[in-house]
């Protein structure tokens, strides 16, 4: 199992840009526009772990709420899995509380899930299937 | 420059355990009380990044007071550098604002500072140096 990104809530991907890119150096991977997730985001590298910030793009969205609701900062950690459902059957019989109780499939046909901040110690884990299913 | 730990404060080690080592399975490397932080640390490892869950062992560290004023989630995330006075300079230079302007340094002789959430988007960021100084 390992890190596959760190997702960060921001204002302004530009602005927090200056910091990540401009003043620590960290390799910089383009802006994408999300629409279907209704944010823009910017990606880094950390030595394989990638970083993306979130700058959400309407007012109504799930970033966005999380941004007026906590300010910004980490909103979530996604660690790649073999297994998803090994995975998924794991947590659940551990009585770990999953946004999605059935694998969600992506654009790209990868398959993912989240776990509640209630479960993990207040951090939201996303769970990516490595590889396709 | 690599992450080298991601920290996460929450209110129970032995809860937190139950999510990243039972049910996620990642590989555990014991706990460990830190008297002069007041803390105790369980240390995970997530393909060669160490997560790390702080729980305060008394009311009024800052660990403490962030759980009391956030509730638990992530602390901060700590990257390795080469050369931290190239770092910090680099980062003043580009008006980032650190919490100790000058290089602290750690019982076992490593060298650290931390930037300020507000310069890096919410997320608070330690920088550690790789080598001995």
């Amino acid at each position: 199992m390992k890190i596959n990104h760190l997702a960060v809530v921001v204002h302004s991907v530009e602005d927090a840009l200056l910091f990540w890119r401009d003043a620590l150096g960290l390799p910089f991977n383009g802006i994408e526009e999300v629409p279907e997730e209704a944010v823009k985001v910017g990606f880094l590298d950390a030595n394989g772990v990638h970083i993306e910030l979130l700058e959400p793009t309407t007012d109504d969205s799930g970033v966005a709420k999380f941004l007026d609701k906590r300010g910004p900062g980490m909103h979530h950690l996604c660690l790649e899995v073999d297994d998803l459902e090994h995975a998924m059957a794991s947590l659940k019989a551990n009585g770990m509380q999953l946004i999605y109780e059935e694998p969600r499939v992506r654009d790209n046909g990868r398959r993912y899930t989240f776990v509640h901040p209630k479960s993990t110690g207040g951090v939201m884990i996303e769970l990516y299937e490595a590889d396709e299913a």
